[in-house]
């Protein structure tokens, strides 16, 4: 079976049922619990459907969807990134390569580096698809945080200036008229 | 904010984050748990990546994805339907058809039309494009199933012909291919 490529790919998409048992900081909406990479990936692929209107010029929706879906996979081996966490980020950045080429390296090769090359790109955050994916990455997060009397920026301490520095640059690269909305929505949050 | 596009969009993108509550029958491929409906969706979606090459002809991937990270944000009302369950399908097919008006009805209206109406031909299972997507959307708790020992189907006593008579033709439906993958590890799995 080692080169049977639907043999590859099924055990591809076994290994990769991880990701539903990789915890992320973000409480759900409803509060109950804190969601997992798998499901966030999911909601993830149906804000950018959802919000395809706000991504820029030059953006393939179909892209960002494909590129969401994968954009965390890496976690099944490296673990998730918390984002309001401490440093050491260049030693996570190397474990996530290391996950990018096994996990993905299950696969096919063309397949392979189909899915590799879209994680850089997402992991780059220069191209249109890119910036749109960094930005709903950061604004599911901050729309459960409203949910949830402020969820882990409550957890962290973060002030409305904290918030603003943190998601503005992202979120506005990605999309201005989303970080407008999402902005004006903070400072309704803090009260400010 | 009632008119606003994007206001209700992100309404919408809220109130699915439900569907990460819904608890399904099958177990992760670990065994640690019973998957939700919002994580078996994402999972689903890569399994349509991954398994482009064997969709039948005339059926498109991306199509094929969208489908399926819809297919079951009715069961946010609707609740899931276990497949080894008991009957009253027709009271389920009507509550998930309100629930489908209900939740997609909170889009701007071009959105809630195409969201619909992949659903409703989701549901129809006769085009290429659905007909692949519910032999993935039986193809990928078969595969929890054959990690588990059996999970849902040890859980429910069915036999070997019971497997094929159930998933056989949805599968194969959907692609003969998978299907003929499929029958080989059910019988692995019963020891025929």
């Amino acid at each position: 079976m080692q080169d049977d490529p639907l043999a590859a790919r099924l055990r591809f998409l076994q290994e990769i049922d991880a990701l539903k048992s990789v915890v992320r900081q973000t409480k759900l909406v409803d509060g109950s619990r804190r969601e997992n990479s798998a499901e966030h990936s999911w909601h993830l692929a149906m804000y950018a459907w959802t919000l395809a209107d706000y991504a820029p010029e030059g953006s393939d929706p179909e892209r960002v969807v494909r590129m969401l879906l994968l954009h965390d996979i890496v976690e099944v081996d490296a673990g998730d990134t918390p984002f309001h966490g401490a440093a050491g980020h260049e030693a996570q950045a190397e474990k996530e390569l290391r996950a990018a080429h096994r996990i993905f390296g299950l696969l096919p090769a063309a397949q392979r580096d189909e899915a590799l090359s879209l994680w850089l790109e997402f992991e780059a955050a220069e191209s249109p698809d890119a910036r749109f994916a960094k930005a709903l990455d950061r604004l599911q997060p901050f729309m459960a945080n409203v949910a949830n009397q402020g969820g882990t920026w409550a957890d962290n301490g973060l002030t409305l200036a904290d918030v603003v520095a943190r998601y503005g640059s992202i979120i506005g690269r990605g999309s201005p008229r989303l970080w407008a909305l999402a902005e004006r929505l903070a400072h309704e949050h803090f009260g400010a």
